[in-house]
């Protein structure tokens, strides 16, 4: 197994899988890591679906607007915040939860996303690729209808796993000192943001996107073109009505 | 440093720390492999506090309901979602941005996450200890207000950082069956719940925390006094508010 900092330091996400297969008792090996992450009260609001089956990662595509890697991918897991086990752990023990609530959501989402992106560490450790899906939250309907998920429960975010077929360029990031701030929030000037945003504006493929796009600027190719406020406004209204209906917005 | 397969199944959260300091280029060294996580289009959308001074940890302090790793640890991370910087630079690029709403917050709350687990993964791997507090998203507002958080940012939540001082018994899991689920969600009946949780009950520290309460079952020690209904309605009324308040409830 490889060496922390060269597996954290030199990753990239891997769109493109081989046909070898994921074996399961890796995948457990890799959860089972997952699982040790630290969680809210040890009451692990969470449930993790792995699906391997065609047709259910074909039903699962749209989506996913039908990014490819879910058919492709050998294992999709899809990371779900979960108070449902524990509720009904409660209610066979004489006990009465209070965990429909926004705060409760949050708890269980961020349990998740622990576990996600440990089994995400532990995977690329062992030579595997992934790739996160933000689509989770937009189609979050979808999904729960698609992997039957009950009431209680929540999809937060899926990752395609499998074993690289390709190694990407890796993306830029961004000089730390652009996102950290010591002792307390030190607000941007736009100086800053100048300085802080240069590399990234003038990469040849920062260029070579925004004229692609027939933009003037790369920022207006992420708010016209890639996330756009009626777009974002639109799937807030369906993720809240999906807190709502999976039974997390009670105040 | 070490190998992360044991880094990952051996690791519990550390509370007691060493008075031995945390290096400055370490830390920067921890961030710099955090920020290498997947995140949203590359928007990076989170911020991370760093918080060493005295004084602001004493004011942070009762935000975290006076837990003493706050006081205690030579770190304090707060890991923030963040569409100030993004939305600045959109701006003074003639773009207009869309990211004030619950969707935009969900997206930054999870690349801020994301980060997060990948820097408590550094930091356990190069023998330092961590510890999550999820006090963070009960008590925001105040977070909000003692960082100095503009709007745009909500903290999301916080890391106390330091060389390990105790090594605590691991606690328990639930076995790996009980949170997987293969293809789709298969429903847990009462005898699912009764197997899975049988171990936990049965443990010496369960019984006994359940007779230090005086309670009946284990479950009633969560619902009637560790997170009960009551305090999660509040604080989701008040995170809603900070949701609000920060920018992030546009639809």
């Amino acid at each position: 197994m490889a060496e922390i900092s060269g597996v954290l330091t030199d990753r990239r996400s891997i769109r493109k899988y081989s046909a070898k297969p994921v074996d399961d008792n890796l995948l457990n090996e890799l959860l089972t890591m997952g699982c040790r992450a630290s969680n809210t009260g040890n009451m692990q609001a969470y449930s993790i679906i792995i699906t391997r089956d065609e047709k259910i990662k074909a039903e699962l595509a749209p989506s996913h607007f039908n990014q490819k890697m879910i058919t492709e991918a050998p294992v999709v897991l899809t990371f779900c915040a979960d108070f449902n086990r524990f509720n009904k752990w409660c209610h066979i023990r004489k006990a009465d939860p209070g965990y429909d609530n926004f705060l409760s959501f949050m708890t269980a989402s961020i349990d998740s996303l622990l576990v996600a992106q440990t089994v995400c560490i532990a995977a690329e450790s062992k030579g595997l690729g992934i790739c996160y899906l933000g689509t989770t939250t937009y189609m979050a309907h979808q999904i729960i209808a698609t992997l039957k998920l009950p009431k209680g429960v929540v999809p937060v975010t899926t990752v395609t796993l499998g074993w690289p077929a390709e190694k990407p360029e890796q993306t830029d990031r961004l000089p730390l000192e652009a996102v950290i701030h010591k002792e307390t929030y030190h607000d941007y000037t736009i100086r800053d943001i100048e300085m802080y945003y240069k590399e990234k504006e003038e990469r040849n493929d920062s260029k070579q996107f925004t004229e692609e796009n027939n933009k003037e600027t790369l920022a207006q190719v992420f708010t016209d073109i890639r996330y756009t406020k009626a777009d974002n406004i639109g799937f807030s209204k369906m993720l809240l009505q999906v807190l709502n209906d999976q039974g997390f917005m009670n105040q």
